[in-house]
Formats: structure tokens, C-alpha cells, sequence
């Protein structure tokens, strides 16, 4: 791929050379991405790296979660050892979405069974007015580890990833995780000149941090939209919308599949299909036969097993699967994978058996 | 209305006659909810007595929750307080979803800030089939409250409530609030007979619990159902609807209407429509007109002004309140509420303003 100019309200990118080979974009992942025809339905797991790994809890006797994300080294270790040991067809960046605001100067930490913390939340228009433009050479690390997991993987696609600007708002306006969003839809419906400001910021740093990434060899991006689905329609239409479809036209010169996921955004989905986004990440709230109905023939789409599923049972975890498989494997623009993370509680080999059936069962022509 | 039997798998529940008069029954709140022409759009709020209010507030300095809810004076005082302090066209009983569970023999606490904890959580189903049958001699209190709340109201008809079985049940095994309901899925989908059984037995209590309550004089039923969002419209489908659909048959010859209302279920609008509920009430997420597109004509709709409004300042909460009505004041069948319940953050006089606005606003013919 050429370099190339990216224009987002006058802010302009250089992307330089994607990286993969032929071997990552004849991968079976890409190729579903693409809705091409290929071999088997492709399957990975959000936080497909994690707690519930023996490997990745005695690491974290050693280091902090941050540690292990700010180390070139361990960032590639956690992200390859997952695709190792579940034989998944894609590797996703072993990171958090909070990372990238180490580039905006925001200090915040990441709390065991609490989540992000940010120490000084942006509440009034002076701070978000008041933000330092975005220095992504903070996040070197970020872009060395996707190097080096990219050697490592050998042909194995890796999916870069950011935050979705509503959800990373969320965490920088609440200053931590919220069941209610009060002070992030006060700013955004009182100062909603303010709230655009935040927005167009963090569009900023989303598109410059994930161009980084493909340009360091990510096969793909996933923005995580993850709590979005706390707005009405008409707020993320008026609000969220305009916003990611500048991120997804930004990003569309790079070539790569552009994934988009939310949870309990089952009233979102048509509006979300229309941002721009090749990829549709949903839940298992709603029925994937359903959701195709809905957004048409063009845009793939990823999920969305009950994550609960995993914890339940092999009765239950086996009907789980075959249920979908049963209407998704015909489509060929169709990836497996959990309607939400791989909960910490999960047995390893649970995961592996998940993986294996969905490269077992026989793919219809 | 006679005495009416009424068969719920073989169970007889004996309805005696519901009170309420001429009054109640021309109210605009009733009107709207059989969809008949009225003067102006119906208002009352979820959670509209509650921790917000100053009386309230006062009261619980004497009195915990439970203490409240298990009398009949101060149930009725704090009742008819709201409607007198909010000048709604509805007054919801003062109770909680737990309540009836004292039937059951079940020992659980509510705890301010946490919410309802279940002394000994259901898991196995050894634990559900040991279950004593309910007696709702040991609600008379409850009872007593709605005849004394409908004697004060003078003509301000009365919802009486209950929890739909699938919010109970999650309660009842967890052993508390849950974000996963991990143990209910597991129940579920592991224990297939025994999740029957318990939603049974929880179908029958509900339906007497509810009879008794019209018999006192409740002129409606609300069935919150807050939490079944997070099941899958599958699920939902083949493991509750057909519950729901036994409740709903056994309380129609009541002949009062009966509310159905869940948090986050925008992707089984269509499912609860045919459950036999003659009003749906909604949350935020979901456009009123585009529901009303989905259910059709012949069921009335019930919300959904976001709760975070009341508290973003006046210029949101008239926005929020105008949007709203702009789309569905001229609909009949529809009635004006929160779509969840009143935060106790609010300002009692932002509601007063939104019942004003409400009442003000001029209703197309």
C-alpha cells in the first residue's frame, strides 16, 4: 500500500506501508472480513489474552497490567502466546483502550475488578478546551509491540485496535467506569460545543493510533465502542454517528478491514452500519440472521456467543455454538467470537474445544 | 367485576371485586392506557416515591425500606405523596419487587446503595423444588396499603406491581445484583426443568400477588421485568415469553391494564408485544414512534425520557421532555414516563416542572 495523505478536518496522517504478506491476506480471517469465499468459518475471542490464562496470571505476579502493555517484549509474548494456545485465526493486540491516552498527557491507572481510573476526569469545557494535542511518538511502545507480534505470528493476522470516542469520553468525563453516564450526557447535552471539541480530539488520536498500527503490520482494526449503547437512537445519530464516520473514512485508505463493536447497541445497528465500518461486532443479544436482515449483503459480521455460555457448561456451551453456527456458517462474510470478553473465570481447554468446533463443522458451499 | 376463577396450570386464584369507581376509570391515565381520546398526555414517574423527595428521606431516618414497605399507614403515606407532591395522574404503590418474596418464606435485606441480597441464593435444584408454596395471607400488609392508598388517592387511580419472573429469578439466584446473571444463564440453560420450576412457581405467585392487589383497588398492574434485556431474543423466546404470556392470560379477566416494562430490551420489543401486556413500557434507547411501528396499533406505550436528563440542568430536560412529546402526544395509546426509575440525585421541582410541561403541552385532536 502507498503512502497516503488522510484528511480529517485539516489534520493530515502519513500512513506508510502496511504490512502481512500474502499469507495474512489469503488468511481465512481477511478473507470473511471481505465476505471472499473460503475453507472454514474463521473464529477468535475478544480478550482472547487474559486472566483466564495460567500463562498470562503468572505473569502478572511480575508485572502490573500497564507494565506488561507499555513492553514491546511482553506485548507480543501475551498476544502470540493466545493464538498458540487456542489456534485461533486471528491475534488481536495485547493492549487496553486506555493506552493511547498516555499520547494526550492523561494520567490514569487500571484497577483489578474496578477498571480505568482517570485521576483528574474532564468535567468542564476549560479542560477539554484545555487538552495538549496528541503525541503518538509517546506510544512507540504500542507500535513496536505490533512488530514484533507480527514476526512472531508468521502469517497469522493481527487486529490493531482503539476505543470508539463516545466510550473513551465516557471514562475521561465519569473519570472511571459508570451504570448511568450522568456526567458524560450532562456534558454532552449541556455543552454540546464542548463535547464536540472532546469528541474531535479523540477522533484525532483514534485514527492517528490505529493508522500507526497498520502501519507497523495490523491486519485490521477493531474500534471498541463498548458502552455506546447507553444513548438513545437519536442521540448516537446526532451525536456519535458524524464522528465515526470521519474515523472510518480516515481510516479507509489503509486498506485493512475496519471492525466496529458495541454492547446492547441491538437498536444502534442500523445506524452503526452506515458509519463506514466493513465489520459489525455484536453482541448475543440479538440474532446474527436478524442483524444481516438489517444491514444488508455488504458488511461482515462478528459474534456473538453469550459469553456466559463459557462458564455454564458443555451442554450449554455446545448448543451455544451450533446454534449459530447453524445460520452464520453459509455466510461468507461471517467470523465467530463471543458477544464480549472471555470472562476470567473460563477453563482454557473450554476455549480451545470452541475453537475447534468452529473449525469442524463443515462450512455449506 | 364478579369474582372471577382463573386458571394457571391447574392453580385457582378466587378475584374478588376491584374498587375504584367512575373516577378512576374515566382518568386520562386509564383512557390512555386502553388507548381512548383524553384532554391532555397521562403522566406519573418510575420510582416517583422515593430517596429524591425530602419527605421521604425524612421518613427513612425512622424507618429502613423493608420497615416501610411492610406498613399499611406509611405505605399509603408515602404513596399518595408523590402524586400530591407531583400533581401525576398516577400513583404507584410503595413497595418493592422483593416484597412478595415474604410469601415465599424467602429471607432477603435491601441494602442502600447495594440493593436486594437473598440470604440463601437458589443454585441447585434441589433448592427450587424445596421451595414452600406461596401464602399471601402473609401480605396483607401489602393489601392493606393499596386500600388505604386508593381511599386517599380519591380518584387518582393506583398501580399495583410486581416483579416479572425472569428479574425475581435472577435475584433469587444470585443471591443479589448481578452484571453477568452468570448463575441464572447457567440455572437456565443447564437445569432447563428446574428454571421451569422456579419460574412457575414464581408465575404463580406474581398472579396472586397481583390479583390481591386489583382486588384492594389497584386499577392497573406493572410487571417489571428490568433485567431480562440481557437474555438473547432466543432465549427470551423459548425460555420466558411463554411464562410471561401465562401471567398475562391469568390476570386479563381482571380487566385492568397490565404494564409490562424492561431496561434494555429494545431487541425484544416484538416479543413482549405478543405477551399479552396491553401497555409496554419502555426505556430511553429505543424512538417511541419506532416502536410503536414495530408493536403496531393495539397496545399502548409507556416512557422514556432518559432519568440522566432530570439531572443535566433545565435546558436538557425541556429538550428531552419536547422531543418526546413532539413525536407522540397526538398517539392516544400513550402515556408519558421516565424510562427508568426517578434518580435520587433529582430535584423534586424539576419534576413538578416536568408533570407541568407534560399537562401543558397542547394534545393534537
Amino acid at each position: 500500500m502507498p503512502d497516503k495523505d488522510c484528511n480529517l478536518d485539516g489534520l493530515c496522517y502519513n500512513f506508510g506501508d502496511a504490512k502481512g504478506g500474502s499469507q495474512v491476506n489469503t488468511s481465512r480471517f481477511l478473507k470473511a472480513c471481505r465476505g471472499e469465499p473460503h475453507d472454514q468459518v474463521p473464529v477468535w475471542f475478544m480478550r482472547q489474552a487474559g486472566r483466564y490464562q495460567p500463562s498470562y496470571r503468572a505473569l502478572r505476579t511480575r508485572y502490573t497490567m500497564l507494565e506488561l502493555a507499555r513492553s514491546p517484549r511482553l506485548i507480543a509474548d501475551v498476544t502470540v502466546e493466545a493464538v498458540r494456545m487456542l489456534d485461533v485465526d486471528a491475534a488481536i493486540l495485547f493492549s487496553d483502550i486506555m493506552i493511547p491516552l498516555d499520547g494526550l498527557g492523561i494520567r490514569y491507572d487500571i484497577r483489578e475488578n474496578v477498571g480505568p481510573i482517570v485521576e483528574s476526569p474532564l468535567r468542564r469545557p476549560a479542560d477539554i478546551h484545555g487538552m495538549p494535542p496528541f503525541q503518538s511518538d509517546r506510544l512507540e511502545f504500542v507500535y513496536e509491540g505490533v512488530a514484533l507480534s507480527v514476526e512472531k505470528l508468521a502469517g497469522v493476522p493481527l487486529i490493531g485496535f482503539a476505543g470508539a470516542p463516545f466510550t473513551l469520553a465516557s471514562y475521561l468525563v465519569e473519570g472511571g467506569p459508570s451504570r448511568t453516564y450522568q456526567e458524560t450526557k450532562a456534558l454532552m447535552w449541556n455543552h454540546p460545543g464542548a463535547f464536540y471539541a472532546l469528541m474531535e480530539r479523540l477522533c484525532a488520536m483514534v485514527v492517528e493510533h490505529c493508522a500507526n498500527q497498520v502501519k507497523a503490520g495490523a491486519a485490521a482494526i477493531q474500534l471498541f465502542d463498548s458502552w455506546v449503547g447507553a444513548l438513545s437512537q437519536e442521540d448516537y445519530r446526532t451525536l456519535i454517528l458524524p464522528h465515526m464516520r470521519k474515523i472510518f473514512e480516515a481510516l479507509k485508505p489503509l486498506g485493512v478491514p475496519l471492525i466496529y463493536f458495541g454492547i446492547g447497541t441491538q437498536h444502534l445497528i442500523a445506524e452503526m452500519a452506515r458509519s463506514g465500518a466493513t465489520v459489525l461486532g455484536l453482541d448475543w443479544r440479538t440474532a446474527l440472521s436478524q442483524a444481516r436482515g438489517v444491514v444488508g449483503p455488504s458488511i461482515a459480521l462478528m459474534g456473538n456467543l453469550d459469553p456466559q455460555c463459557l462458564l455454564a457448561g458443555p451442554v450449554a456451551v455446545q448448543a451455544g455454538v451450533t446454534a449459530i453456527l447453524d445460520a452464520m456458517a453459509r455466510d461468507d462474510a461471517y467470523i465467530f467470537n463471543l458477544g464480549h470478553g472471555v470472562p476470567k473465570e473460563t477453563d482454557p481447554t473450554v476455549l480451545q474445544k470452541v475453537a475447534a468446533w468452529v473449525h469442524q463443522y463443515p462450512k455449506p458451499g
